[in-house]
């Protein structure tokens, strides 16, 4: 199979351009390396979603943080000059309680996962139960004390955590050899960048560790997974999925992501892929139709398409 | 490659026993699983080793567990009948020592590891850190400032640790991405077996988890690391390792280490290895040239040996 090979958006002839634009009506949007990085937001792409909007472009946000309040993200829109409300933004956190309603999900829940998931479920009616959310004795007793608690748990619900520690995996994974518990994961980043910092690992290598050792596949309702593709096709708004373009900075979880939907999908080089990487790039399911070096480059894009006389 | 087909040892004829027996001057034999489980003496675990040590043979005890102290271990070899001085048990806290010596190692290390390690680490003169050893706040500004923390640590100890966290990789892992940070392990089992409570999962995931985040192999000397086949290897005693009979309860802890050191390998059904699994074992590294029901099946072994008409 010949490699897909990517355009650059403002590589394409005056002609490509408004083809492209016209080949879709809405757009699903990564947030962080996308409009902004860690806390500041990349320049432009406030002026970039105006711009697209002004098309007619629905726009909705999809990310894999939920460590970000929702109140944290309606700030870092309105500072990256993006007016949007709360009810277009899918985080993991929301889409584990869709996905429990969707399954009309009845037991007890084991969550390993920051205190608001626990909460926003907890609201919702659900039963949870978390922890250890202490250090234990260093003592064999204790620990099996700790991993063998006869609860009568349902479903293991894994997303970030901070306090994610080797005895709440060992606790999840005795839950889960039983046949009838369910595992149901939200973000799976292998490597999170953090900026200047570089990178750090993400919630990826420990949702694997609890797979192997339980001998079961999560349900994931973070990028780029099935489940989290279903709900968002059971959108009503969603008729035709060639008409969406899916836009983000990672390789693995949005161009995956967009093409498990049908989508189309642009890469913006503003987070944790560069342009070495998206060469390096060989199976077709990560390389995305379209790249641009910011969001920002909607700006010459549509300038270019409003200069009647060019090319 | 034509499948190796290991024997047992009760049904090898009169004189493919002496040959047997008469065909090694030293054992290195596991612990858990070979003489006990959990903390039950395993049936004539005791009386077999002091038949092979009437025969001449020179015992050495080889566990990946350290979170038993010397002082538990001298009580379980009580317990078991077995008369042995704590020299003549080699685990993974005491082979770190060791090995940190061998490379004449200088620097600060950061230990994910029990309490006692690193009480034997700083006994012995060496520098070390460890932690975060509380729950830290669910604030990204907190955990950054906890995995970003800048001391010159130049290796990573990781042995089993019962707070092992996924904080304490995220810094380890910081640490690593140095080059001149060395990763050394202990204990790698996947899963450890717990008696009637089935399996636990091991240290093994956590150091791939480690490895992987780093892109770095840690130096094993727990089995079968090939850092403690070396250590072992050193021994001035062992001259000719096939006349070394390696002892143990699982392929790929035992055989594997007992095949590395080119030891000759018996495997005893009475821990984590069941005929079955043997039967299925393709990979002829983890599989040993004999097997026993147990240990105590040397009795009737050196009986048959003993009645000089019989056979």
């Amino acid at each position: 199979m010949a490699k897909v090979t990517p355009r650059h958006i403002l590589k394409l002839s005056r002609e490509e351009k408004r083809k492209f634009i016209d080949s879709f009506d809405q757009i699903y949007s990564d947030c962080d390396g996308v409009l902004w990085t860690l806390m500041d937001p990349i320049k432009d792409s406030g002026a970039a979603v105006k711009l697209l909007k002004n098309e007619g472009k629905k726009i909705t946000f999809v990310t894999n943080n939920s460590i970000r309040s929702e109140k944290g993200y309606l700030e870092q829109f309105k500072q990256a000059g993006i007016e949007t409300d709360i009810d277009n933004l899918v985080h993991p956190h929301k889409s584990i309680l869709l996905y429990l309603k969707k399954i009309e999900f009845k037991g007890l829940i084991y969550v390993i996962g920051m205190t608001r998931l626990k909460t926003i479920l907890k609201e919702a009616g659900f039963e949870v139960i978390d922890g250890p959310n202490e250090l234990i004795e260093e003592n064999f007793a204790v620990l099996m004390m700790k991993i063998f608690e006869k609860y009568p748990v349902k479903a293991v619900v894994i997303d970030v955590d901070f306090n994610l520690s080797a005895l709440k995996l060992m606790k999840a994974d005795q839950f889960l050899r039983k046949d009838d518990c369910i595992l149901i994961s939200g973000a799976t980043d292998m490597t999170l960048p953090v900026g200047k910092f570089g990178t750090i690992m993400g919630p990826g290598p420990f949702l694997k560790v609890l797979e192997e050792a339980a001998g079961k596949k999560a349900k994931v309702v973070g990028k780029p997974g099935k489940e989290l593709a279903e709900l968002i096709m059971q959108d009503e708004s969603i008729k035709d999925s060639k008409r969406v373009l899916f836009i983000g900075d990672m390789l693995e979880q949005d161009v995956k992501f967009g093409r498990k939907c049908g989508f189309q999908t642009l890469l913006t080089l503003t987070g944790g892929t560069t342009s070495a990487d998206l060469l390096k790039a060989t199976d077709p399911e990560l390389i995305p139709d379209y790249y641009a070096d910011s969001l920002g480059d909607f700006i010459e894009f549509f300038g270019s398409l409003e200069c009647k006389n060019s090319l």
